[in-house]
């Protein structure tokens, strides 16, 4: 099977069907159509083999993955997913890994209606990069901007579960049974809060997703605004499964210091914190918990009951 | 200096400034407008360092190449391109090979009036890979679709060219002076053929980019269009240099099977020949010419004074 009977057989039909392509897989490039209305929100992350994802991990995991990366970056931005390309180079031609990493991107894609439309699958090692497309009504779209003095500080569901699953997977953290079963699929498989960030439209006043630790991506928001952020350490969500297998100040480190987490972290007005409640007590919203807040300054601490504790450093592909 | 110092310095302010980005790098995603009855064309490629480029290759010529590969996908579909994103994987933090590289991707974006407005970096093999957005008006991309039998096939420029500039640079073919150098400033920085793709709206009946081999791109056009498809081999357009540097025959081989060229291939109707001879007599338009003709069937054929020629075939990542 050749290069063109590859992307013929694997990728002609991933994801949703959607009316807006004009021109899907197949052309030198899709023709797509925008909303009237709708402003475009484009992004593109790249996952590198035994960087990202540790060796011999699941092909459909890495399906899975390669594009929720990008869609947690369209959900920071409370833009709505549409369309998506993939560039995949693989060391050889493996049918079966194929077929794998396909099932998990098209679980994914499906889930949130999200059409393949292109693409380019090239020989080399292991990586994939793949563009998400979306769009929101003009003027909506969340920034990592706008955060003020006295603004709320909230992340949804329980960050640190997605770090503590890469350290079971890759042994430098021990467990078993259904907490370690529930941390490895944070990891595995994490859920972008697609829904929730375009719920946010209009409430937050800035947002970001969590890729690279809870600390450092709440620094980016806190330096993008031109404020600082305080974070109170017992408000921070430990999810039980987290706590039960690290223990607190470890359970801690991995919430603060650990990336993976594709949660959304985001700032409220004091005043929306009643809509914003609305907003989490619907069904299918996710957990949010408030664990800080927004204050004059530059940085960001984190305070707990005996002072101030050490922020972790965030990943850098290119820090020693 | 560390990755987001890294995108700060060297990625912020890259290619054109427009009014069109509403939001460009330093955020989770850029938001774009499409201006109103334009549809959004979108295409990605990658390069993987010694299989798309030699090593050692400059890195100005990687930048540049890296965007000119995308761009002439947009020319193929008759569209104007508007925006980029780069994903940049390194195997180390090279600030030489970096300011390098911006400086040959922001030559060509500037010149097409191209912003780049994100991206990510990443450690790990040399390979980057680049979306770039563009736009046409509703209805007019031109596809690989729509040839019919009795439709004239072109090419832009001088095929071979670029494929025997590869060869020089790698040793496969000798030759010094203006001609080694013409051919292989046609390796380094193709030309993408984005004003005359636009110009091609309303008169192609069907278009693609040589990125593969003339021979095998103008097979993808038939194939998707039902048809087959003669050339003319006497009628093959070889530039001076790739003549006396290579000799007829094998300068026969490299313009039929040699990728790299970025030219288009391209079908009109009969009856748009006059419109096409007024295009190509325009300044600064490419050098143009017929080279055989659309046929019902299937497949490519060559035909030479003597008789059928082999057709070469294509590039294919995956094919032993």
């Amino acid at each position: 099977m050749g290069e063109f009977e590859l992307i013929e057989r694997y990728f002609a039909a991933v994801g949703a069907t959607r009316s807006d392509v004009v021109l899907g897989v197949g052309d030198d490039a899709a023709v797509l159509s925008v909303p009237a209305g709708e402003e475009l929100v484009a992004c593109t992350d790249t996952l590198v083999a035994g960087r990202h994802f540790p060796d011999g991990f699941e092909a459909a995991d890495i399906g899975w993955r390669s594009l929720a990366v990008n869609l947690s970056d369209l959900a920071a931005m409370g833009a709505a997913p549409a369309w998506a390309l993939l560039a995949l180079t693989l060391p050889a031609l493996d049918e079966d890994w194929l077929e794998g990493f396909v099932t998990g991107f098209a679980a994914l894609a499906n889930a949130h209606g999200v059409a393949l439309v292109g693409g380019d699958t090239t020989r080399g090692p292991l990586c994939m990069t793949v563009q998400a497309l979306g769009t929101v009504p003009r003027g909506t779209a969340l920034r990592r901007r706008g955060a003020r003095a006295g603004d709320l500080v909230y992340v949804t569901g329980w960050p640190g579960d997605a770090a503590a699953g890469l350290a079971l997977l890759t042994g430098r953290l021990s467990g078993s049974g259904a907490n370690r079963g529930a941390l490895e699929a944070k990891f595995r498989r994490p859920e972008p809060r697609v829904a929730f960030g375009i719920r946010l439209r209009g409430i937050a006043s800035a947002c970001i997703d969590v890729s690279d630790g809870l600390a450092a991506d709440l620094g980016h928001l806190a330096a993008a605004s031109g404020v600082g952020a305080v974070v109170r350490a017992e408000e921070l969500p430990l999810s039980r499964a987290l706590y039960t297998l690290a223990g607190e100040a470890r359970a801690r480190d991995f919430a603060l210091g650990g990336g993976d987490d594709y949660e959304l972290v985001f700032t409220v007005p004091p005043a929306a914190r009643p809509t914003l409640a609305r907003l989490t007590a619907g069904a299918g919203a996710p957990a949010c918990h408030c664990i800080g807040e927004i204050v004059a300054g530059r940085g960001v601490r984190v305070v707990g009951e005996r002072g101030e504790l050490p922020v972790p450093r965030g990943w850098d592909h290119f820090r020693a």
